[in-house]
């Protein structure tokens, strides 16, 4: 039986999502009964419709499940969100998946997001008409696949708090997102932070860990003790 | 002449910095004679002892340098800074450069930090020790080479904001800091973000970007629309 | 006709396994052949579910076959264990083939262990709860995929002997395994040794090394000269 | 004695510049010697201040040689040119001695350039401001270290023949350029070309290959058969 | 609904051409409805034989379509082209996808090209008979696979603008094409630059930059300006 | 001041060794103060003889340095170790400072070692000729550098422990050792363990928890609960 | 229509073989009309049973196919060859592919070969008890995956011309061959060569090339003069 | 004291070479000492002008140092050499010292070598000149860096025996060598084979082994059984 860190949440704000890329329906379900046991809601990401596909009617028809994002939540329905405090940016078509996995993470967590879709550099004019709209929020998540120029002209353009999510979109030297990632690390724009590819995910929790400090986090404020005495 | 992007502070909140690495003292006197006709202050970054040596005198005794961290605030004094807001967190007393770039670039903005140093996860209780510390403060940086677990054993333990720098320390199959890197993007700790190798100024401008978000930073307040809105 | 290396079990006290990736059903069933017609038994790993179907039921029905493992014993039933002598620390449940390789390649030469699953470092707390545990064995086997913190983690809280086994598990800068393997390579802590990705084969012969080391090994006892000696 | 391909300039247009990497100057001497015999100039790319310092006075005294670029022309003085055809545009200061191996090399085949520097996309304006600039010219040679981003950028906006190349200014993932090439080559801006890393003298010859094609280049016109039929 | 760039063409003189790779049938039919509602011509790159069996046969029948070079033109019929302008040559059988994405491309924007197949270097007579025939043009795309010997020798001995287009042909050292990219790349033959490996479509964009510049593309004519003077 | 883990010695029966690479002479003085000041003794490794000389002489004239190796045993003079239990077996002459660091080490562990050297594969009769004296000894470290094929022979023929030290010793593809540190990893002989590049140091910790495990070691023995059981 | 080298054997000795990979059914039906047509024979290498299967029947039964080399002969039957001149060994099983390649090909020449299998270094005795039979032959192909110590085993103790084939057998660091093929270019032993990953057809082109050389070659005799000169 | 392997010559007809990388003056003196004792030649390579500056003169005025080659004889002087057997050719003047340790070591062995040199492929009529040159020996060594494409042109037009030599010359992808190691490995030219990057020596040596089997080494003939066999 999985060892669930059942106490993340509490711990780091922040509750143990499930990877189901690499396990088996009876491994997948037998992690939603502990769930289900305890009265926990859960998040279930990089469940392909294959995987989706095997698991039990009994189990399935409780997911909120999502194929473009492969993420689930459990129990259905979908958690309600809040205003949109992020907005997920991407440079192409290709990006939806990951950018999916973003916003479906946050949403668990009771954070609303917007999607700037398609803003890729080639078409420079497309990010530059979108620039003050994502300007308003205090965290863009970035997310782009082949030469990840799109990471440096936002970062150098807006103040917000931004995220390079790299995707594994390209081919040739792209393959693979390695350098995207790269892109992001050796950007000229400072204070440009990165996950790892493809990581929606993580791109979100960061986003999360951010939002709670500034006490806009819907799930409660976290205690910033320094801030708080120099803001008095 | 170099052409200075004089307006990113107002652009984006962080002034440009002088990356001294490539350039030679003749260039670097120049750019700060830019800023001196300016009034305008500034951050040098990445000046070694050798190239500080070979600084005219009359420029030199304006600076405020620092050896270990190979920087320079123009003009001197160095600015004074407010209460602590920023932990950076250490593995070993090879990470000291590194630490101290990103403290010295905080401090340029104005922004106090604590440095708590030689906890690596070889001794464990060393980190576990420290960990109220460490959550008392919004934003950590986490500074390490070689394999990099003091990343995920952190990220796992605090809340707070996280940001990986990793270090070129280490020989063999973790020379280069490419593992320590890999180590943080890769970590199952939720929510961390990475920067380049060795790249203490650019965690230093990440934590203002947040720092600004929830109007502790000593530069203002950043306009978090959505956010205030749905705190009142 | 495949040259088996028979005596190798005389000369470094570890029969030679059949290792069945690459390999044809009829080449395994030959092998098998070899081995009946001298009353010998054999170890066969990486064998597919796909493979195992191929064989004809003649040799299936002698085979105590394990799918999650890929390993069979030759012939049935699986030998008897003395007590556990080792134990397996996992980071995961996608560490569970890797783990079974290692278990069963122990119990092929007589050597009992037991397993301590899903302690990953992200929830510190899990592998903390479960030291005392760990260092009841002389040896310890840490299965982890990602990046790698939990060997560390061990090898830095535990005296045993510890053995790293990196698993392909992740994404992204984690794929294949190599980030894992250098996270053991470069650790910290101390006297941490470490075997090819996925290898839990070569995992369990290097304990079985060290086991018949002590004398407690059911094969028999090495003779330790010198250190016979000086216990004398 | 060394081969030169003297008929290179007949065969290609391009007459074979000597790369004085590696060469002791007793063979940079006897090149210069070869040359001199048959009354030919020749380009000499990659000649460090140290390798120029050792080679005889006899010799050094009929170099025009630039110690930022590396390079130096034999005979001097430096050849005259025509009106600047090539924009060689570079994203910061550090570029410089590939920039100058580009205007040297295209000097020596008598074709004017401008330079327009600093251009990096942290600071996006700086770009912008110059694009007029950039599109009067048929030919932008497009020098950037780090991520490369302004490859990018100035392929999507202007309608010019671009060529990029790489630097080897950087660290940690940056370093050694091969982020920067690998940027250039997945451009999503499309008929973007890239040389090696610093290769600035083959950033040239593509540019004077184009310029041939189209009677503008001082050293005559190609002859475009199917092209000026068509134009008939 | 994707957002397209439809004034590229305007802005750099070519059209956005649709990647599909990665891309639903849906969102493909969705991008040719929007060219069609503004009566658009595009090119589809990249489109497997599985993707063009899933596309609705109402937009299918309105596609050329080329199995081979995996490209698609929308609307059928395939544009007429003029002369040819550009000589196309591989070095082997393996190449012809890649040749002809670039044949399609050229073509696409109304320039003719001819094939030179099968001359790769193992056997040289054949490129040494076709010489002259590829001196004939003022452009040369390259197409080859394996070590790229076929780049360096065409680039010494033709004078026109010449692009290498590395193929992802062969296996062991060879695979993925990053070999030949870099030979490419390293060339010793001046003013030879590479493309993408296997990007046939951006060695036809680049070839379309550089006739353009000629005034001899069938779209109109590129302003160059000081070369135009000259040539007064 | 360094944070000395002074309990490891207690926790895991291995002490902290101070890794001088990357350390000051004051930070390596600040170190020996520490250990000083509570009658601690203390091993040194990487310490380059430049670091030695630049070290006061108050300090120096207390330490036992080995410059072949780059250790030192502080205070002076080296400890007493008992008869020898491990076997240093290196295949070349350019592999003698890890194979000192390793012999240091287990010494200042109070273990005893004898050193086999030059018995590279090349001459497979040097190896062949010590195998006798290779099987008496319990554990068994091989540095070997270039492809590593020592490694896969001895651990072929001999049934000790083994463990492989890869070195940095060769050119071309085998340069930086990481050739070697694979061939062991890969190697077809069964139960071979490898530990970091050049890590001597780290080789002569895991020989020292596997010789506390048969209760040899001079520290004390090991508690081997379970085997002391079925051993009764 | 592809252009084939026919006149390859007469310039170099070695025929052109068609290699199948990437090729469709119809291009190698066309290869195998156009030698038909000459009266010419040749060699297919990396034909598939798939693709052998889609050939159409009336060519495929004037093959000579064999599967596990994944070779045919055009026309059937095989040419008949004389006395063994090669050696072809191989360290396991699953190299068989890779050695039917070779010795298909010396036999396509008309040169016979012999097979000495499973002899790898685990087991050492294995290549020692069949020492004598490998030095009876001039030329010896070494076949090894792994990390292919038999390489430096066998050039270390043979006299003969040795070729090193590195294949793609193994897993985690090995996977790919490319850790093989380093380990033989690295080899201590000396005048080892070595082939591409998997090219058994390469390896057996080498030992004709050297068979002719000495005048024992079916094919005929290469003019030696030098040597003819000394041997007169 | 060193392990010499004195009997490899008689073993398999090479004398062990002396490697001086890595090695101390007294380690190479000590060498020297005991071939001096049993009055044994030897080869010494990759001996730098500052090690052999810093041999004791007695040992240095004995040896026949050549300081382009870094190779050195002992006793001086150089032995005699026969008729050349081997074509060193060569791309350009910067692999002179490459090509010189591989003349060198043949002239050892007592074969005799010619140099042709500066033949690279951007000017191809400089080796298709020298074709009828190269085609009179038996064995060819084929030394180039960069991208490495004359082997496969010389492999394509010459049917002796071939050998790559890459050297470690270029810069940005090609720097290091491996370039062109890849491109000798993956030539379309057929039975080309490679050796280590910058290895003259180890392609000395398979010309050796090569030539012995034809009979037309100076030190003997090898036992061609089979090879005899069908000659008679």
């Amino acid at each position: 039986m999985a060892v669930i860190d059942f106490d993340r949440g509490q711990r780091i704000g922040l509750d143990e999502a499930v990877l189901c890329a690499h396990k088996h329906p009876a491994q997948i379900e037998g992690i939603l009964a502990q769930h289900d046991a305890r009265g926990r809601s859960c998040l279930l990401t990089r469940l392909t419709t294959e995987q989706a596909a095997s698991i039990s009617n009994t189990w399935l028809q409780r997911l909120d499940y999502d194929a473009t994002s492969r993420t689930a939540f459990f129990p259905a329905p979908a958690p309600s969100v809040g205003d949109p405090q992020v907005a997920i940016v991407s440079g192409g078509s290709s990006d939806a998946p990951v950018c999916g996995e973003a916003a479906r993470t946050l949403a668990f967590h009771g954070v609303g997001s917007i999607r700037i879709d398609d803003v890729g550099v080639a078409g420079l004019w497309r990010v530059m008409d979108r620039l003050d709209d994502i300007r308003e929020f205090p965290v863009v998540i970035v997310v782009a696949g082949m030469e990840g120029a799109l990471f440096s002209v936002i970062a150098g353009l807006v103040g917000s708090f931004i995220i390079a999510v790299p995707t594994s979109v390209g081919y040739g030297v792209a393959s693979a997102g390695e350098l995207g990632l790269k892109a992001a690390l050796a950007s000229c724009a400072p204070g440009l932070v990165a996950v790892n590819i493809d990581n929606g995910y993580g791109s979100a929790c960061a986003a999360l860990r951010v939002l709670r400090l500034c006490g806009t986090s819907p799930r409660g404020q976290y205690g910033v003790k320094k801030a708080s005495q120099s803001a008095a």
